[in-house]
């Protein structure tokens, strides 16, 4: 059923395009360039990296890791050797975008939220639905579900482990926009950004809502609020006070088809709060509470238990039978360890391109093999306290201060 | 000073060789294929990957990003084009490969620890102390100095924030030995591994207490342990038990020069605990807690504050301010929180392979606008309760288990 | 300016009648029976409980403390030896038993919420006003503004350390009525409880919210929600189902006069959360959290610290600069851990009256003194091994399961 | 078998004295004014406090619950109507009083440790057995073996819910003497005090290993340490330094006779650690975590069920299943919960005293009141917003600060 030209029937690696390259694009490239290392995808090659200023974008393409760079989004649409397009651009661009890839055959990926408006979010729907009978393929990126700790959320929850679900308790709290003094910027402006934290915080937020109880919202009453209405200007106080047209903070409650209600609380000024998005689940047999900080744990109660032994449990979600776990690192090695060696190689390089001797060095090294050696050596005497004979003179190097690596 | 052949002279990228692809291989060429893309370091090739068996290697180079492979050490240390020997072989061969690489003007990055025996460790030294002299740099890789929160721990002992330090707690808890049915392996071998808890995780702990307080240990009193003395062997039950001939579990105390002492407490078998580094520095003006298995985040208490106000305070290291953190995410987007996206994208290229509409679609992501728009109705009504009328009806797609992706 | 017949020019002790002697009525006698062995007030006596049955009213007395019973509140509050009305009857009862006790002449504290409907609480604020004028006081029972780490977060507060209050999250979890089966009771009779959750928690974190900020609510949107609609008859199952008609949950946003915002949602079939009153408090200078469930515990950020060292950080309410601490006991000591002793001797007292030997044994605390003598000489010997000869053979006693004392 | 003077045949209200009424004495006192409002216990008399200054304990006497005061306690212990002595005196005077209490036929229970030294506890244990044999109770106050969560713990680990117990580690941290100018206490000097830490916290970690395992210790390593060798004078600096000949600090490695081994580390100089007794207990088939900090929860680990949904569970102990807890309060009211009513009784008393209108009012109880209406009305229009008209002018007794109850 697939039709001739589907790029799912080509057995060259699939080339892929990327369009933006800002936070996300930053963020996408990384998926692309490490998938291939940790799973068993088709071939794939990163093709050829879009953004409106040449030079930026041909310097983003060469640290990312795409072969080319390119400044027309249409022309590279359209190439025979394309098959992917990852779209990272901002919003008010992605209908357009989107809409042309997917009807040039190409597999598209769209950065949430799907649009600004709800007309370009139905016309994208729209174009989705009719390439998929062409076996194209569409995704949007609420790339939450992709937390393992969420996924296996979701799979507790659809083998009924929290029984009915009945109230959710949504939050996304940020606090970028708490001093008053921070400049005007575009996300700050409906034209540009749509909306404020709704749009960029909310949507992710109520995403998760659908996507753990794979449920409808059939009432919703809702508020917006925006804590500092002016700001000075992107040039600075000189340049004036402008207005901020996009909320702060939204509050909302929404009825699901189920009869469960969840409530859906997002911030831009909860002081403290980093990037916490909180989801707790409530039903009649258990329950799960998140932490998007903590983003390697999932709590989750089993009230069916005995109520002596009841109590939330800090799943570690570190382990092959958890989702996406098992192409990772062993127990306890959490995602994002990795890159201590990252910083590590860093600051190896660093050390070769300046002749500086890096730390720890080989005698680090050797101090601590003595040590352990002391330790067998007193173990062996029935724990007797072993001096240390001529300790090291420690070294400059040994004392380098890794804030240098900062 | 700089030998005439010191790679540091250079002016082609530096060719980097990697020796072992097993567990710190797979994590040291993350290292190197990602580094570029966050900081600003000297330009190298990932040139070749070393190790025993030809086409498994052949196989790693592929999936890591390096350009050839090889199964001849020796041969690849002494090619001209490359300058940096990666060490990631087991414990016993790290003492030839590494005198010889430094021997032929190569820098060397090491894994830990040193060595299996102590005299191997003096000779490494030794090397090292030597090739320095010719600008030829080496490492040892106790990646745990390079955690950003314990970067930062380092930085507030060393400005005095904790005082005079007095008292360490140090332990390194995990739990992979627990089930004593767990089969023989050359790790739980004296011969082959060297010693058991003792070496793979108490010599990290031992470094982070050196580390830490920049400080020398004058005397020790240890203890070593094995709970499950024999094992099946190997091959199974059938093969009957062998004799485990490594610790499982090590204690010990440290006195450091500056008159601290340090308590260290390393086990595999510490039932529930899966890669628990726990350090705790308790000064004389302050006191600063870390765990592993939350490792953006760092625990300090001031001392000096009034008292009304004290407590462990929580940072979450994430911000620019922090060590090595500039390079990466907005503020709360903890490192390894890119992997969410690494996980989206082997999902769509698993869709598009199998001609699967992915989840979740555009439809879903119109959904989701349709529900903030209903808020922004509420909100302009009052907060009145809109209702949403026609509700989509869910595609299957969007129920698409996620746990198929595991 | 004070009446001649006020009770605070008495001299004797002031005489003290409690109405009401269920949860209420315990916790209330707890403290009455308590506060001066840790607090210097003026000297009372424990009057008279009063209660309807006779019976178990004269029980309750007996074991709460209180001299006497009766049945009679009205004989009771004309009574010239009572200055004191203590109300912890049910809430349909304030109305008439306050504004007669203030009629009286007598100092009342009613618990809350102050009435069940909004006629009777005008009505009673009345009659406060006038008592007022005569030097008689009432107070209503709001007791969480008593727990020390709110009452830190109220100065906290007041000390402008959180700047200008933005955002208020606050909500009151309990997990009572998630099981459906749970038969019906008064509670859940909108004729009798006046509402559900509403009521009972809403109320206290409603006042925390008035409290915490010392401000006036100005607008508010609401929600109140029955997930489970019938129960079973008070008398099980056999005598049918009854319809609930007060609310599981409640959801509102509040606006506040000083331009805050806060949301609130309380729940009784939240499960896993037993009774987690949380509250958060954002300022543009700093922020506050707490949690009933860890109610010595006030976590607070200070805004204004250097970015690199921020964060929550856990104040463990229990030094003597803390509310009220400094009557209680040592640092760290958290109140409630006096009642260890409390269940100390309650076991002993049960084992003398079924004459069994109580565990621990002397021969118990002279094992415990073995062990810290083998410490010492084994400290004094180099930190080496001490083998303990002898070792007592444990009497059964020491086996005594705690459990018994359940 | 019971000796005819067995205090346990007496019909009449068994008579209570106590001796000391220091820390430990408040804490005791607290125990024998309450167990009987919570529990089913023998009846009681709280006869005589005893003491050696005369004004001191009869002041005490009242403020505690005690008819009389005397200081004699070798009279006392030989009344008839005594037939229980609670030894709260210093350690050195332990030995004395409690061998003549038994030789007079009274039930003695005694605060920990035993005694200063090991001579005085073996006398002590031998005197306990003989009045065993005449029906003579004894008990050492190990008091912790009564927290309900490490009860509990006791309860899982003797059903084998840990399975056998491999490792445990144990530390009581503690921070009082983190200030090198504290002075010199009679806590300090080894005369005094017999010894530092060791004895005063070593003591009851170890009786908690002892405990929860009930099992023997049978090889002994360990280390003491003094930090802070030199204090003021107790009369301040210029009464010159004097020598402190106590540990600050012990460490100890414990093997039992079960061949688990427990860690113990002890300190009064853990900056930040204000009463953390922290026990973690490894088993073959689950593990265990306790702080005392949390008294009220324990983190309970089952290995046994699926690796999936593995994590340490925190268990509020809570409810009416767990150990002593039927007696207190309903779900999730900690104990300690009800002294929040102890500190508003003590602030309505004071405001009474001072004719001091207390906070909150009637007046605040009905601003509640009209919320919670105005919630119910938005409730019922569909959410919409409610403005409240005529909001109140907030009393200044309204604001007044909680801080003047401290």
């Amino acid at each position: 059923m697939t039709a001739p030209n589907s790029p799912a029937n080509t057995r060259r690696p699939l080339g892929v395009a990327m369009i933006g390259y800002a936070f996300m694009g930053k963020a996408h490239s990384n998926a692309w360039r490490n998938v291939t290392a940790y799973f068993d995808v088709p071939a794939f090659e990163q093709k050829v990296l879009v953004g409106r200023d040449a030079a930026g974008v041909a310097e983003a393409a060469a640290k990312y890791g795409w072969a080319e760079s390119s400044t027309d989004w249409r022309a590279v649409i359209e190439r025979d050797d394309i098959d992917i397009v990852d779209i990272c651009a901002p919003g008010w661009m992605h209908a357009e975008i989107a809409i042309a890839a997917l009807q040039a055959g190409k597999h598209v990926l769209v950065e949430k939220p799907l649009a600004n408006t709800l007309a370009e979010a139905e016309a994208m729907a729209a174009a989705a639905q009719a390439a998929r009978a062409n076996g194209v393929q569409s995704m949007i990126g609420f790339n939450y579900r992709r937390v393992p700790a969420l996924a296996l959320a979701r799979e507790l929850i659809a083998e009924g482990r929290v029984g009915t679900v009945r109230q959710v308790r949504a939050a996304y709290l940020q606090d970028w926009l708490v001093d008053e003094t921070a400049p005007m910027s575009w996300r700050l402006n409906k034209e540009t950004a749509g909306s404020g934290a709704l749009g960029d915080i909310a949507s992710h937020t109520i995403d998760q809502v659908l996507f753990l109880l794979a449920d409808q919202v059939t009432e919703v009453s809702g508020r917006l609020h925006t804590f500092v209405g002016r700001r000075p200007g992107a040039s600075g106080p000189a340049s004036g006070m402008e207005e901020v047209t996009v909320d702060d903070a939204a509050w909302a409650t929404l009825s699901l088809a189920s009869g469960a209600i969840a409530s859906v609380e997002v911030s831009r000024v909860a002081t403290g709060q980093k990037n916490s998005l909180k989801l707790e689940v409530y039903g009649d047999k258990g329950a799960i509470l998140f932490d998007l900080e903590n983003l390697n744990e999932l709590r989750f109660l089993d009230a069916t238990a005995p109520v002596r032994e009841q109590g939330f449990r800090r799943i570690l979600v570190n382990e092959p039978e958890h989702p996406y776990l098992a192409a990772w690192w062993p127990q306890g090695h959490i995602i994002g360890w990795e890159h201590t060696f990252t910083h590590e190689i860093r600051d190896f390089l660093t050390a070769i391109s300046t002749s500086t001797p890096p730390s720890p060095s080989f005698e680090d090294g050797l101090e601590v093999q003595r040590i352990l050696t002391a330790v067998e050596e007193s173990a062996a005497a029935k724990s007797s306290i072993i001096h240390m004979a001529g300790a090291r003179v420690v070294q400059p190097t040994a004392l380098t201060a890794i804030s240098e690596g900062a």
